[in-house]
């Protein structure tokens, strides 16, 4: 209610959108960062036409289209929010596509919560929402005061926020958000504005126009429909002929044939490496396909794709929220985001990878520096958990490649992925094992050696590791079979279902939710599972040169032919 | 290089700590944000004359305390950094736990990087600690103008950064980082300030005092050694007499016998609300203990325990990166900070738990509103992966009620624990199934209902979801053993693997990482494995009634009941 006037003058006058055709690219984007809001969010497609009496009766029903905060299974709605300070970052993201890629004339209209302004990721936003000029982007900020618990730190103290904005470059506007000349005439400045984006920073009521609860603590979240309704005058089913936009087409980039990488079997690179190269080359196929990263594309190699197609490449500096957000949002307008940063520094973003899931996003991650075998930068670079994270993401897909042209395929199969999916490299050169025409279909796994006594599954760093341990076996006459499990997720359950030997599963994470536990949860329910044994990282390491560090790990060679021989001499005396 | 000048004044005059005593509680704290600059750390240590030249020489080489990145295997470190962004956050909790916990005069001094006030969470803490008038902090910003892979969004722009920090209500002073008085005068005005925090925006050179390398782009992070110390004058070997704290001693705040909150069997109560409830009589019992909350304190009930304990309450609004790093900070000076929000919102502040772990700080974390069972919000606000989060966090407790009484043992026993603990607990309310006298040891279970055909194994809200199948099953014949695994991690791997009888495992969660590939780790390289079939969530939730929810996730009685005959026949009929 207490951005009703704002959106109801916004819908009236200065949204551009077509409501039969929600996906055209011409369409201004509307976010209501603050997903609480959703009746209003309803309301306005009620308004818009678009959305029956009798199904605005369904509000959080069971089957419901109109959930309790809205989500991409409406056609008018792009993203999911409801996690506080996601709507504003998601719609730079909206907004430099519209400038930089798309190139079209349409606006990102943000509208904000006050609360959600402690929200770091909305200062990311704002700072990149500046540096990169995004004058077709304005964000509303509905100052009503109160939070879900109380006042929110800076109550109605407009000019706090104000000049907060204006001191990181954006033009900001108070108004009175009850005042519809205001607030017309804010739009106005907003859409006039050149080179900086604008804040309206709006003082409104909570609960606006029903006495009862009208900026009143304690009411949020709470049903009041009925009494309320007749105060504000009644049912009255009004609706708005909302501007239509200019027709116009997005800018397509030029494409050429695809050159993509190759490396000799034998030599060696890192995965980190081929990311970089593999990735510029599909740029180079793909005018859809972008690049963004924060701020370490010298050390995830995201920079061989930002020499290559400096239109399509988009500096994120240290803001791994923003640098999720940014892919999401770009990824509405038809792009396909690929976002680069340490795998561990891409857990600052798990929350807007959550929730990119639920907006039913299709972004690609690309997380280097994987694990205790980067070496001397120490635990705090190392990603232990990332597997984990990304394992628990809805719908994702996880890849752990182990060589340079096994990378060149899964970045292939990337671009054409839907959902979130997610690439681990790392840092380390690695052996070159497979030859260029090789397939790496997603959901398969690789028997790299044939063996009858014991299997060895490994991913990445490990799978080295992993045939290094089957030659010794071999010369004790133990027989290992490798199997490289690039694809985490989806699992490859069907060959590890048929293994009929002891296991052992080899992975340079915690040995939670890794690798192992996946192939546990494959092996789950058979007649008869074979025994398992799960090396991972189970201490807190620290600095050292890789192999000091995979070897104190127990997740070296030595570790896991010993791993083996234990699993071989067992099953002998059963 | 860059930070070498500002951090030699503030040692050689400012910073107030005894070398000898790093714990006493009345030193000086000083973090490095930014902790690439770990040779800057460990030079100040050798200035300090507690670091030898010997071990000085061993930074970055395995079983060295030296690691790349500072973390507290050193005594005088305090909290790991190297993840950007979170020494300040961090050195607000600090800050505050001395104005308003220890009520002692120390400072607290933050060295930070300019690339990192790209990050939200450096403006998350900016906003609290003016709001909480943290005149015992300084922040002095190393502004060097080179990330790691080239300039910065604002390069030498000193008033950009003193602009923001003026809006948001800090005293920003502007210096010459390599100018000595300057930097003096500077540190003067930071100590008699008061009301507000002071910044101290410098700027610097990077690299500065060697020519092959100050101010330019591509060194960072890259050994330089000889010939860098030849051109700086030598080894001079300085030690430095660093002024020692007055002493004092941290307030005590005032305890009582405990009143442990009791619930009786077949009555109804959430376990958040159990939590409230039992955090509050635990602070009456402890006065160390502390409570923060991200702005939702009447859904987690954290707000009983700020109602009967305002002193030791804080209230860090919709800013869960603040939040966990404020408990990090506290936990530092030996307060017992338990922080709370929706577990779905503390994916928002996964990169600090991970951290915390490398820090080895101490804190409890509640996470409410878990599962498909909190009904209409919608999936934005259900935790699906919060237990696979937590899980993967090195030392980690994972704990999950499912009634009033044993929620309270479980909090009474995460204050004792080291490490980062995690409860999760359900909105709905659930019945209470447990006496008040029940124990439940971290690592244990609960056999809920004996039975011989099959065992169930759930977790909070599906543990009676487990019991009401069970029920039915009896009637079917069908004898059902019912565990109760409140310790997620540490698992009561001995119960479990003592079970011989096929298992169904049934979580509110996604099927990655949760309760049911805990068990199935539990059970790894058992000679006879038994089938466990696995019931989680596995479509992307709606809005809808919790009972609708679980049913249609398929995790409710009626699903499990189903999953156990299924076992039960394949048995059968093996």
């Amino acid at each position: 209610m207490s951005a009703a006037d704002l959106a109801a003058v916004l819908l009236a006058g200065h949204f551009r959108y077509d409501y039969d055709d929600p996906k055209s690219p011409a369409n201004d984007r509307l976010i209501f960062s603050k997903g609480h809001a959703s009746p209003l969010v309803y309301g306005l497609f009620r308004a818009a036409g678009v959305l029956s009496e009798e199904e605005f009766g369904t509000y959080r029903l069971f089957g419901s289209r109109l959930e309790g905060h809205p989500t991409p299974v409406l056609p008018w709605v792009d993203v999911a929010t409801g996690s506080l300070g996601q709507g504003l970052p998601i719609g730079v993201g909206m907004a430099l596509a519209g400038k930089q890629l798309d190139r079209l004339p349409f606006r990102v209209w943000v509208i904000c919560g006050d609360s959600e302004m402690a929200e770091g990721s909305m200062w990311e936003a704002i700072e990149h929402a500046s540096f990169y000029e995004l004058d077709n982007l304005t964000a509303i900020i509905d100052v009503n005061r109160l939070g879900q618990r109380g006042e929110t730190m800076h109550g109605w103290n407009l000019s706090y926020f104000a000049r907060r904005l204006d001191a990181c470059g954006w033009n900001a506007i108070e108004v009175d958000g009850h005042d519809v000349e205001q607030i017309e005439a804010a739009y106005e400045e907003a859409e006039s504005t050149t080179g900086k984006p604008t804040a309206i920073v709006a003082k409104t009521l909570k609960g606006k126009g029903y006495s009862k609860v009208e900026n009143q603590d304690g009411w949020h979240g709470k049903a009041i429909a009925e009494e309320a309704i007749e105060e504000l005058g009644g049912v009255r089913n009004i609706v708005v002929d909302v501007p239509k936009p200019q027709a116009g087409k997005p800018h397509e980039f030029e494409t050429a044939d695809a050159d993509w990488p190759t490396y000799e079997i034998g030599s060696k690179i890192a995965t980190r490496r081929a990311y970089g190269d593999a990735l510029a080359a599909l740029g180079a196929a793909d005018g859809k396909v972008v690049a963004l990263d924060g701020e370490v594309s010298n050390s995830t190699y995201a920079e061989i794709f930002g020499k290559e197609h400096p239109e399509r490449f988009f500096e994120m500096f240290i803001a791994e929220q923003q640098l999720v957000a940014a892919a999401v949002g770009m990824q509405v307008l038809g792009w396909k985001p690929f976002a680069s940063t340490f795998a561990a520094f891409l857990s600052r973003a798990y929350d807007f990878v959550r929730m990119a899931a639920i907006s039913r996003a299709t972004i690609k991650l690309c997380g280097s520096h994987a694990g205790v075998s980067i070496g001397e930068d120490g635990p705090s670079q190392m990603a232990l958990e990332d597997i984990a994270e990304f394992r628990a993401i809805h719908g994702s897909t996880v890849l752990y490649p182990s060589d340079g042209n096994q990378t060149v395929k899964l970045v292939r199969a990337m671009a054409d992925l839907d959902g979130i999916s997610f690439l681990r490299t790392t840092r380390a050169d690695t052996p070159v094992i497979y030859g260029s025409d090789e397939e790496f279909p997603i959901g398969g796994s690789k028997t790299v050696r044939e063996g009858d006594d014991v299997a060895i599954v490994g991913a990445g760093i490990t799978l080295h590791e992993a045939l290094e341990a089957a030659e010794t076996l071999e010369a004790e006459g133990i027989s290992a079979r490798v199997i490289d499990l690039y694809s985490v997720k989806p699992i490859d359950a069907e060959t590890l279902r048929g293994l009929q030997m002891p296991i052992v599963t080899v992975e340079d994470h915690w040995p939670e939710g890794g690798l192992g536990e996946a192939v546990l949860a494959a092996l789950a329910g058979l007649e008869e599972t074979p025994r398992v044994t799960k090396l991972a990282v189970r201490d807190l390491p620290h600095s050292g040169k890789p192999d000091q560090l995979l070897n104190a790990a127990g997740i070296d060679a030595e570790h896991i032919a010993e791993a083996a021989r234990q699993l071989v001499r067992e099953r002998a005396t059963a």
